[in-house]
């Protein structure tokens, strides 16, 4: 069997998965966590196979350390399976009812998406994630996980399937590819699979934006702003650039660059640029706030467009907040941007006028997150405008179906100069 | 100004168009259809312009009809117009809002996607349609027509940007797009076009999904389908199949197969061809079919995937529900497909387990559609299963943006030993 037809099977193997009922998803989530601990000694010993090999082969201690599976790792994901049972079921939700006759009523109701793709990097434990994400949305899933964690993952997709395998749901909701090449299949597979979930670096999920006709869910950079407007309170002003910076700069969340009104710019910058610097950030300024601040690097062509990722961030003085507006829309990946202001008016036109997934004023940009937004589950971030947008839980997995339910109704007697009235009567 | 750059600038120059008010948006639809009576004159001329090239070039009578703009057009217009002024705002609904904790509140609310590209055929009257339908949900427009429509498609763009210039919305939202190879410009305008819905051929959509990476709304064709179960009621079934197939046979949800449960099939055949042939209906059979019903032109490979658009169909004879509905997710385009059943169960199966955008029981596919749906607005009909699915009304043309409004919260406060708990309270 081809790649190209293994892929092609997972749509029709998947069938029942997806009209199965909640309990039945239930059941399967707690099989899965079962299954785990029942194979716990082959797992373990797969990931250390890998661990071996990638430390032979040289791999980053950052790397090598996502990619164990340890214990501990085992816990987390099970608990997670368990907190997945205790969330609402998201299939079958009636999102809108409506008479259009006596006898003739029209619904729309939460569906799977049918089939989703995710890649992922080194984490095996994404993997058991992403399962029981679909497992309890009812989707099917096709996952390629980094080559260096291939036996852990053979292992936790084999353990899967041998949990649900005498279950009605069976095992060919589930697909790993173990090549790189298949990724490449799939991002050319429209019709087999529904959505694409990338996880990895911006220029990979670039490069998966960029080469697939199927629907992407996803972010390649997260460059977030924070604007310290005039009148503002200095010390939260102060406190939430260290936060949004400091708290975890690897992180799409976190800010890039500073901008502030030059009317509160001499009264901010210096205690600003102390409390950063305490915390070990290198600042880049533009000419005016090297003027005012001399151990800041000089702002260099290109600096407003980086997500620098690291414990850096570029302060840039505007003249007021149309300005710090018109600069987030053009230099910001329309990600999450925040304001401090005293002035709530100013706060309305900044959220009204800033066109990023998530808009904040006076809280730190860190807040863009499912699990802080209180969604449950978090399945990605998304900058596209399109399905889902910022943080995205269960419903990202989810699409809609109308459902009409007649007793008989032709559309010719609500035609013509005789036609029948649609009552159109809302009923949820 | 290249087209590149032109197309560049409608993102910014419809900023304030997208955070407007309700009121001014209504203003602005009122003075656009006041603005087409002022410059009827004018509009007028340049139509019978283009139908007299159009007469030269030998475009066909068919097209030459869409492309007339005459009185009577001018006053559905301005009659759908007025309809948009009555329609509730799309703009900041309150989606979900959720205390985070006190002091800091999150809400989704719904905003205009940005820029919508429309490419459309010869029809004059949809660019104010669609003008009209961006101007009530803030969204700026891109629009290229057909060629043979160019003069009145210029006229009417003119009147509508004299009518706003005064305005602070202005003119800046709107850009009409001449030659066809701006289209080419267009599909490749990632970043300052947020959505493109095509009107047109089926291959024209096609070739528009296959060339742009920027989201489309629409669908490349209707392969509906009626399945007639056992137990039905035949003289409902015969009636179903003929408003379905010959209500307005060129339409999108027009049925282009009917399966027949084998155990029905001699009762329901001879009834069903004579009323489909007294309509003109060719109807193409399978051999079990053709052996039943001498005058059915032999199924040819291929015809269960064809659209016909026209007074033809295909029959063809099942062994039972799962059949027609393994039939209907291979062969049909997932647009609309019904069932004629008096078994309330057979219903639900068919409704859950076919794979499509609407799924009827016991009422004609002919029902697909916004304005008998009572969606206010048609913006089109989608078959994708991201953003929208089926009939698409206003809500089509929006996306949403988290807000959170803090009071200076920072992230670290909710995390490690110490960490304060989220409160997690919805409010709406």
């Amino acid at each position: 069997m081809t790649i190209r037809d293994a892929i092609h099977q997972v749509k029709p193997d998947g069938a029942y998965l997806s009209t199965s009922s909640a309990l039945e998803r239930a059941d399967a989530l707690r099989r899965v966590r079962d299954g785990l601990k029942r194979d716990w000694q082959c797992i373990s010993q797969a990931n250390r196979n890998d661990v071996e090999q990638a430390k032979e082969s040289g791999l980053s201690p950052a790397l090598l350390h996502r990619l164990v599976f340890d214990e501990g790792k085992l816990q987390d994901v099970c608990r997670s399976l368990d907190d997945l049972v205790s969330l609402p079921d998201p299939v079958g939700k009636v999102l809108e009812k409506r008479e259009l006759d006596e006898g003739l009523v029209l619904s729309r109701v939460s569906v799977p998406l049918g089939v989703i793709g995710m890649v992922f990097e080194s984490r095996p434990d994404a993997l058991v994630q992403i399962a029981g994400l679909c497992l309890k949305s009812g989707n099917s899933v096709i996952l390629k996980g980094g080559i260096e964690a291939l036996q852990t993952n053979k292992a936790l997709t084999a353990s899967i399937k041998k949990s649900l395998e005498d279950t009605e749901i069976g095992s060919g909701w589930i697909l790993l590819l173990e090549k790189r090449e298949d990724v490449g299949v799939m991002l050319k597979s429209e019709g087999d699979i529904d959505l694409i979930i990338p996880r990895g670096s911006n220029a990979f999920v670039r490069y998966v934006m960029e080469n697939t006709h199927i629907p992407v869910l996803g972010h390649s950079s997260g460059i977030c702003h924070l604007y310290i407007d005039d009148p503002c309170d200095v010390d939260m002003a102060v406190r939430l650039a260290v936060d949004a910076k400091t708290n975890a700069p690897s992180t799409c969340n976190s800010i890039e660059t500073i901008l502030v009104d030059r009317s509160v710019a001499s009264s901010v910058l210096p205690s600003l640029a102390a409390a950063l610097r305490a915390k070990g950030v290198v600042i880049h300024g533009d000419q005016e706030v090297c003027s005012m601040d001399a151990s800041c690097v000089p702002f260099k062509e290109g600096d407003w467009d980086k997500e620098y990722l690291a414990l850096e961030v570029n302060i840039h003085v505007v003249s007021g907040i149309g300005e710090a507006i018109a600069h987030i829309n053009l230099h910001g990946s329309h990600h999450t941007d925040a304001i401090v202001t005293s002035n709530p008016e100013h706060g309305r036109l900044f959220q009204r006028q800033v066109d990023s997934a998530d808009v904040f004023v006076n809280a730190s940009t860190r807040f863009a997150d499912g699990y802080r937004y209180g969604l449950g589950a978090e399945v990605g971030i998304s900058t596209s405008k399109i399905h889902a947008r910022g943080p995205v839980g269960l419903s990202g997995l989810m699409t809609s179906k109308w459902l009409l339910d007649g007793s008989g109704q032709v559309v010719a007697a609500y035609m013509g100069p005789h036609a029948k009235p649609f009552t159109h009567k809302e009923l949820v």
